[in-house]
């Protein structure tokens, strides 16, 4: 049977867990945001981090925490180390005692320069977000999630990194690279994927599961409007498929229905 | 049969190849300088690129240009774009109107950082090298790699980019990340992989091969002396591989013996 992720939080003896989900201000992060909250069993906190939650692309997700007291926005750029500590201590002073069950790496940039347009400078950019914005926020939330885990194997509902990748990013596909060539985009996706199966090897001493999802071509800003997925689509998937890791799926690279992509 | 590298140039009808190998003041770099430079019928130039070619790191390339005229040494950092620039005048002096044979990409830096120890100035610096320098020696020298191609097929003593990757960057293998965690190496070079695997699909076009080469953990500075393969028995089989690699392993990732690689 499979279970929605806050149907698994509801299961007895699970904590009613507290999730983190980054660049949540908008696209999939919001959805995600909107989807736990709104669960029959919301968790106990889902910290809603972006760059700028007071801003004015920071709106739909704040008139969201005004619905939803479990919703607590957190400033977080996962580029800036100063930002990543504001961001640690907000969110520990909600914490007090309590582990963090799940972290949700979504932010991300995307970037269409082809062989041609490339420009260093864009490139390292992307990286700098994609790659090593999600290890910076993972390393200082390591702890956190170590006390999140139980005895009992690995599991969404005790301690978990996902990582938001995307199919653009496996090396085996490499699809259609003339239509889309995306060498920015593409490289950090590939190298964020290496720090998933890296992240998934060394936390699981810890008891941390650890993987990589696709979230499908959603209709977003970055997806754009040809994308084929609504985003409430995607989401419900992506929520189901945390529910269903254990073990045997930590280190994996799976779609937002539960398909297995080559790296 | 296997032919070796210059075995293959020797072959009637092909061309006198023109090489250049970035990173080849010393390692693997230097030794594929000096087997090419060596060989019976060696390349008609060989562009032995590194950072600094006069300095006391340059002396062991510039005592084996001073044995071997066909070795042309040439000023090249890869992260930075006007000494590429001022290499591909330098390349191009010398080339006239002949085209270029074979790139290979092979200068890199190695980062020994764990999750613990992770900077994030250092890791986009491991990024800035082992991919986006990568892309830009390579954006830059597309032209002249399509001017060396035949009508034949793809070939390495045609048109051929080669990208000096690691085991340790494959996703799939994922080996030994507790005694080696090296986050920042591992990841650039997944992104390499991706960036190999894109460039063979949008340069065949063009007539020009892509792969990636793993060439053993070799004793030379990066890989201490620990390692078991010495650079000249790697490079023997590199230089093999090379000249076995045909349109049907294009976008593929070996070893320095010619076993596949998964991503």
């Amino acid at each position: 049977m499979t279970l929605h992720y806050y149907e698994a939080l509801a299961r007895p003896a699970q904590p009613r867990g507290c999730v983190l989900v980054t660049g949540s201000n908008r696209g999939i992060g919001l959805e995600l945001v909107r989807q736990l909250a709104a669960s029959p069993w919301p968790p106990h906190h889902i910290f809603a981090t972006c760059r700028h939650p007071e801003g004015p692309r920071g709106k739909a997700l704040r008139d969201l925490a005004a619905q939803h007291p479990s919703i607590k926005l957190v400033q977080l750029d996962t580029v800036n180390v100063p930002s990543i500590q504001g961001a640690v201590r907000a969110v520990d002073s909600h914490l007090k005692d309590q582990g963090l069950n799940l972290l949700i790496n979504n932010a991300g940039v995307s970037s269409h320069a082809t062989l041609h347009s490339l420009d260093s400078q864009e490139m390292l950019s992307v990286f700098a977000t994609n790659v090593v914005g999600t290890l910076q926020v993972t390393k200082v939330r390591v702890e956190l999630l170590a006390k999140g885990a139980g005895k009992e194997g690995l599991s969404c509902s005790r301690a978990a990194v996902i990582n938001v990748s995307t199919k653009l990013g496996s090396i085996g596909l490499c699809l259609g690279v003339l239509q889309a060539p995306m060498y920015p985009y593409r490289a950090s996706k590939a190298a964020q994927n290496m720090v998933t199966r890296c992240l998934a090897v060394e936390l699981q001493e810890k008891g941390i599961l650890c993987a990589a999802i696709h979230p499908g071509w959603v209709k977003t800003d970055m997806g754009t409007e040809e994308a084929p997925l609504m985003v409430e689509h995607s989401v419900r998937g992506i929520l189901t498929v945390l529910a269903s890791l254990s073990q045997d799926t930590s280190g994996t690279f799976l779609d937002w229905e539960g398909n297995s992509l080559p790296w």
